[in-house]
């Protein structure tokens, strides 16, 4: 049964009239123009096909229409990467772009457009490029999802996107497209799957088809195309979590905020001081330029660098208590959040027992040491030595440190050109990041 | 073999012909008076006995006399304890001590004199009370310590004050006298003893009559008149580190210094502040009246007391790095050095996985509190929230803190009574405690 709220939102995301024949033109235009181009290129190939949502009927407006060019399985690997991408090509204007091997991305009529080259197999289990599985999954679909079961899986995608779950690619770890119409076909509507989800523990097996898969996995659904995978891998705790209790909110008071939520408000500068002194901590920030890579790259890697900033600032004695990133005009900010900016100068350093065979060592390395402050001495039968920190205030500290951490490749490189280390004022001058990263409600609670 | 500096010492500590002389005459005198003084009263004992060192010749000058009156054991406890002080008191003036059972301790002739009743047994391990044990000892020692190595007694013991673990009472938690003795028994000297030391190890059995002991003891040393009973039971083992430290130190670079070492200097305004700033840390002080009770239940109690101040501080987030106490005046003070004195206002406090049933408690709890500064949030699959910390500021939670604290029994009552909190600048009107409190060199070292 489908509320009165959720038939609003449907009618919002579902794609219309209008669009839907737009995207029945130019799926006819695109295939007839991929057959005339081959024969003039001379290229081999075994058909052009509609894949993902599109395909399935279960896309929400304004999606990206997925078009892919089936070679034969004996195409040699380099043949299919060059006359694949030459095809499409010839066939619109657009971005060469690159997953696990190019395609292209481009606008036509208004509609974004993926030309895809993959390979025909004819077991997705004998996959011979990344997305050649794709149009088995397709088939699943088409024939699995019912044509009403089809809207719900519309209505479990925008709920998705609302609570910033829907996704599998780097930045979101969530859930793709695939996952949501398998959880539809598995328990029937949208509103099935959030009072199963509401119910859900890590390490659940689902399926379809029977058996099951023992993965340390924060959710695991067996593909029905392909029993050896699990088509939630890329799902994480974090997003498995947030499904979990955003399911349970939204089934205890549904609300268009789910699907849609508000932008997180930007405070002024009083506002943002207040916030600020009410948490009583420290705040720092690290600009570098934004790195030239795709998202499967740039994103696993920018949370690699914000989780080495928090290692790090622990280590060092620094109590981290947040750290996040934001995007903005070509620059990344890392922004963290510390119990305390400043540490003692001081710091105890246990040794070995005074008769361990260790102590002769310690003695040796700490009774000249400049970095003494007082000590050895001995405390309940064990070496003590009080050592002077060296990085005692933190915005100097990660000015320092920043260029011999490990923040991943690409970000390495941008931070050996430059990057800036800002202190609670500079801070200030970035109200929207700086908003955004006080505000720990949930996009539906906003 | 005896250096030119330990000949020197030996004479220093070593009790003179006068003081003999004094000794000796002074004895006669006591066991006449007891002797006039019981037929007077019709008191009943076996005799009077000098114990302790005096008798075994291992006296430092100055040393209190012990003197026992034996009592028959068929003496009930009752009388023994009334009678055996009543005796005391007929013979000398003096102030009524306890110990496991009343004695009298009094000044005669310019010598601090113990007048101790005690029960005459036959065996140590069958001993009535507390002291009974003592003449074994005595007598063993007297019968096994070559005159000669009485004087290398003298130089240990003066050497264990000099680092200050000379005693087994509660402050020192030391050697006794009674285990330098067999210490040198064992080893033959003053150097051999230290040189044994050197490389001692926790754990390590000592006995002069073979068998052994398992006890979780720094040091194990059979009592050779009664083979169950551990001679060093109460050695800390910080005193046990410091003597094997002090012994290896004084074997590489022999000084008078390690028997008489210099006093810590008290100093001025300036230099307290530079040592305190260079430390870069937060000082802080508690006094209270000094309880009226023995050393022996004050000293295990403030050491509780600087313990529970430690460990409060730690469980509020205050990083402790030393606390100690001093006694002046009627007065006690404990002072505590922390990394900071004061804390962000946020702490962050983590909760149950999202997906596990105490989610739902964690939320309940946290959801309304008023307690919460933002949250509960999700981070990676796990509850977070962001709590409002009620102690941000030490000198102030340690005043609201201090009168819910077990500080022990006696120290609580003076707690109950009044007590006052030092910030650091009323701390620097303690300058000689204070410096004491900074420094960490050993006395050898001043």
């Amino acid at each position: 049964m489908r509320t009165e709220l959720e038939a609003g939102i449907l009618e919002r995301v579902k794609p219309d009239l209008q669009e839907r024949t737009r995207l029945r033109t130019l799926i006819r235009a695109l295939s007839r123009k991929v057959k005339d181009k081959a024969q003039e290129l001379g290229i081999r190939y075994e058909e052009v096909l509609v894949v993902g949502s599109i395909a399935k009927e279960t896309n929400l407006a304004g999606t990206d229409l997925d078009l892919f060019v089936l070679f034969p399985p004996d195409t040699p690997r380099q043949e299919f990467e060059e006359q694949g991408l030459l095809l499409a090509k010839s066939v619109m204007d657009g971005e060469e772009r690159f997953a696990e091997h190019p395609y292209l991305h481009g606008e036509v009529d208004g509609v974004e457009v993926d030309l895809v080259p993959s390979y025909k197999v004819l077991d997705p289990s004998k996959k011979l490029s990344a997305v050649d599985r794709t149009p088995f999954h397709t088939e699943f679909v088409r024939k699995n999802l019912s044509e009403k079961a089809r809207d719900e899986v519309r209505l479990l995608k925008q709920f998705m996107k609302g609570i910033d779950v829907y996704g599998a690619e780097a930045r979101v770890e969530g859930f793709s497209g695939y996952l949501t119409e398998l959880l539809v076909i598995k328990y029937g509507s949208f509103r099935e799957v959030l009072e199963a989800a509401s119910g859900w523990e890590r390490g659940l097996c689902l399926s379809l088809t029977g058996g099951s898969l023992k993965l340390d996995s924060a959710l695991v659904f067996i593909d029905p195309t392909d029993a050896g995978r699990n088509v939630a891998a890329a799902l994480s705790d974090e997003s498995f979590g947030r499904f979990i209790h955003a399911a349970s909110c939204y089934l205890a008071g549904p609300s268009e905020k789910f699907f849609f939520p508000e932008p997180v408000s930007t405070l002024g500068e009083k506002e943002l001081r207040a916030a600020m002194d009410a948490r009583g901590s420290f705040f720092a920030g690290l600009v570098f330029t934004h790195p030239d890579v795709v998202d499967d790259v740039f994103y696993p890697q920018v949370n690699k660098c914000v989780k080495t900033v928090m290692r790090d600032a622990q280590s060092l004695g620094f109590s981290p208590i947040h750290a996040d990133y934001f995007e903005d005009d070509g620059k990344v900010l890392v922004v963290v959040e510390l119990e305390s900016g400043q540490l003692s100068t001081v710091k105890k350093h246990r040794g070995p027992w005074v008769w361990h065979d260790n102590s002769k060592d310690f003695l040796e390395k700490y009774r000249e040491s400049v970095k003494v402050i007082s000590g050895p001495y001995i405390q309940k039968g064990r070496w003590m030595v009080d050592l002077r920190r060296d990085e005692i205030w933190y915005v100097d500290t990660l000015k320092g440190r920043v260029p011999e951490m490990n923040l991943g490749k690409n970000i390495n490189e941008e931070v050996a050109k430059g990057f800036e280390v800002l202190d609670p004022g500079s801070l200030m001058e970035h109200p929207m990041e700086l908003s955004a990263f006080l505000d720990h409600n949930f996009p539906w609670e906003r």
